[in-house]
């Protein structure tokens, strides 16, 4: 990554960090640098705490959707069905195709989101297995 | 993965599908196996129902944190600021930890949605490039 060009403004100082980027720390000693400058860092702060509260929603609705999709592992399991379930797979593949051209997201992250919470349910479940607990039923086309 | 054993009720009809694996479609053909699996599958029906609204909501929040990411990287470009701030890295990377254990969500998986969140930001940019397209500010530490 390099450092933008074209910058009408002055730029306050860059610290040096390792790996020979550098880096801007949005905070008080660069706001302190112009009036400009303390406009736009007031600006970014304000983004960062919406993006912040996107990030809460987002986690707290993924611990609800990881709750789900057990119930139907479980169901699943003691009805004896087979976990597959590749009529759902098209199914959510093509709503959630749908829903992000809607919501005006890329449907290619939609996608990766969907193949996200896929790996991350086979990952939680390997981990719990090799720590010797139970794992309980993988079911990632709940 | 290999079908649960244990089970004490009547197995419906499994498709076989290619691989050698099995699947079990949760539809009204499964339900009409035995007035107990058409209770289950009514269950499944509903919890998928909320899987998939939880999907929906995700996904517009997802939608809305690439928009603000975008507007922090064109602010930071235009003031001159480097895009990297490992300082809110490690706030965001301490913040996500802290909202997953409080959601009851495993923070590694809290950690996996922030890297993939990154990792998606940079295939946009390099997507949109290769395309021909300019990409814009590329700001993963918005």
């Amino acid at each position: 990554m390099s450092e933008p060009e074209n910058s009408d403004w002055a730029k306050p100082s860059s610290r040096e960090v390792g790996g020979g980027g550098s880096e801007t720390v949005i905070d008080a000693d660069t706001a302190r640098h112009d009036p400009q400058t303390a406009v736009t860092v007031a600006k970014i702060k304000a983004l960062r705490q919406s993006i912040d509260n996107v990030d809460t929603a987002i986690v707290s609705l993924l611990a609800e959707r990881f709750k789900y999709t057990s119930q139907v592992g479980v169901l699943k399991a003691r009805a004896g069905f087979a976990p597959a379930d590749y009529k759902r797979e098209d199914y959510q593949i093509e709503r959630l195709h749908r829903i992000a051209i809607d919501a005006g997201l890329d449907p290619d992250i939609a996608e990766m989101y969907r193949e996200f919470v896929v790996a991350e349910a086979k990952k939680r479940h390997q981990r719990i297995a090799d720590a010797g607990g139970d794992p309980g039923v993988l079911d990632v086309f709940a």
